[in-house]
């Protein structure tokens, strides 16, 4: 099968599509026919050698997948050869065909083509796992969300707003705040321009939000901690801007906060498999009608991953990047 | 009636009994004569000012008391004048007679004296809130308590003990260490003589324990991150060691870590009721069969108030340090 595979060489590292072995699925498993994957900032990292697959996973890059079901395993009951299905995977996404847990693959939403079901897996489970299963976001709460313009981001505005919080945005420029404001929130803070404290700070009458969603870490830390309420929970699923970062244990005890890191490739199945449930009950009736949508900002053939790649590392893009086969 | 009072003069503070006035019950709360009331380490930080009570609580030192209901509010009914409660209170325990909040009156516990009861409180709300309320800690998992031969150690060790799981504590010296395997650690580790982190990764194989209740902060926190399990959970409750702390965000990451912090006085009386409710049933059977004892280092008349806090301030006690009325 054709599939993505990282070229080094002195100068440069390509990604180039090259052959790779089908694989075949195990019993609990099913291989998609891909017609679709998403890019994520994850694969950025694995490229660079610094988030290497989990044991049994795919060297190939891609973490979600839209397609066709053309096997499964022997255990599998939920799945059936043929149907459509789109899929949060623990690598390979970038090939003709990649192996998914079968608990791990929703339908695709009604109306959706593959390549907006792509767009689905890898930032609604991020989400809801984080800003609802963990940090229980409630009706009537806020959340701020940092990146607000990103496939993160336009998810976790739609959502917090669909079930009744209000949303506040940080992103890197006028035009990105403006898409965060049209997807919904209720206040987007360009963080080159403003400190994000006390934009928060203003809008919630010195309270605070009540959840941060966050995947730039370093001096963000103590910043998201003065962002937050009392009983406040700041998700940490990223450290973009580094690991090393500075606590007012003090803040942590008065305000009774909580801080929870996480990445949701080293999940267990059983994990994935609840989130999963949740989003098909919660979720899914949303995005068939339409309330909620995924931002797709450019697709490209499965040939030019490279170039998808360097639209993401220049974060001008606004929503998901998706690959086409 | 008498209470005691800090007097300050240039040279030093004291604490001594004077003359103040009995409070009168609110609808929800009812007014206990107290018979004996705890210390706590808060105690000693509301003495320097830097632990200001918070609105509406008696400006009177003192977490929690045993004794007879003398005087009920209006809107009070699970608690009858006559009865013998033991409380959990915002301030005012150092006195004849102290204000509670009627959802944090417990029962005395079959077979105890005013003197045992009134060390039950402040450890037994803090411990369940956290370590089994919020920290989740499961049959089979494994605790770490610092500050094991405390009041708030000696009681961690022994419920995490009675629920099925393992418990490791820290200690400054070989006799508290040995106490604390006495009341069921399964590990006691003397931090004087030998750093922890590498004494729980010993212990548990590598993997490190599931959850962690910590009081002193400052460089413990690295160090706690590291002696965690994967979805392991860090319980702050306390920052003796000082408030400034680095945090390593990709550990917290990768290992899916928990950090929350918390101060119980500070709660609602909501929360205050649902942890008394758990306590109700599933403690109090433990203390009334002897299964869970309260360890009492030594008991003071009120009028020595001040001998108390010198004791704790030296850290020579093993457990609790009580006022008798």
């Amino acid at each position: 099968m054709r599939a993505v595979q990282i070229q080094t060489t002195a100068e440069l590292d390509q990604l180039v599509v090259t052959d790779w072995p089908k694989p075949t699925p195990g019993p609990n498993q099913v291989l998609i026919q891909t017609h679709a994957a998403g890019v994520n900032r994850p694969d950025l990292v694995q490229r660079r050698g610094l988030y290497p697959p989990p044991p049994g996973a795919s060297p190939i890059l891609g973490l979600e997948v839209a397609g066709s079901v053309a096997a499964i395993g022997s255990a599998v009951t939920k799945v059936e050869v043929g149907d459509s299905v789109c899929a949060l995977v623990t690598g390979g996404g970038y090939a003709e065909y990649c192996l998914a847990s079968a608990c791990c693959c929703l339908p695709i939403p009604r109306g959706f083509s593959f390549t907006q079901a792509a767009a689905l897996p890898e930032t609604f489970f991020t989400v809801w796992s984080n800003v609802f299963d963990r940090a229980r976001l409630q009706a009537g709460e806020s959340l701020l969300v940092h990146g607000g313009s990103s496939g993160i981001g336009t998810t976790a505005i739609q959502l917090a707003k669909a079930f009744g919080a209000r949303a506040i945005a940080t992103a890197g420029s006028d035009e990105k705040c403006r898409r965060c404001l049209e997807l919904g929130a209720d206040l987007a803070v360009n963080y080159r321009q403003q400190d994000f404290v006390e934009a928060v700070l203003d809008f919630t009458g010195g309270k605070g939000v009540n959840v941060i969603l966050d995947m730039v870490g370093g001096d963000y830390l103590p910043r998201n901690l003065k962002s937050l309420a009392s009983d406040g929970r700041l998700m940490q699923i990223g450290i973009q801007q580094g690991s090393k970062a500075e606590i007012n244990l003090a803040a942590l005890l008065m305000k009774r906060l909580t801080l929870a890191g996480s990445t949701l490739r080293s999940r267990s199945d059983e994990f994935k498999a609840n989130i999963a449930e949740q989003l098909r009950e919660k979720v899914w009736p949303l995005l068939a009608s339409g309330q909620v949508k995924p931002v797709i900002d450019s697709v490209f053939p499965l040939a030019e991953a490279d170039q998808a790649h360097r639209l993401m590392e220049s974060s001008q893009h606004i929503g998901k990047i998706i690959l086409e086969l």
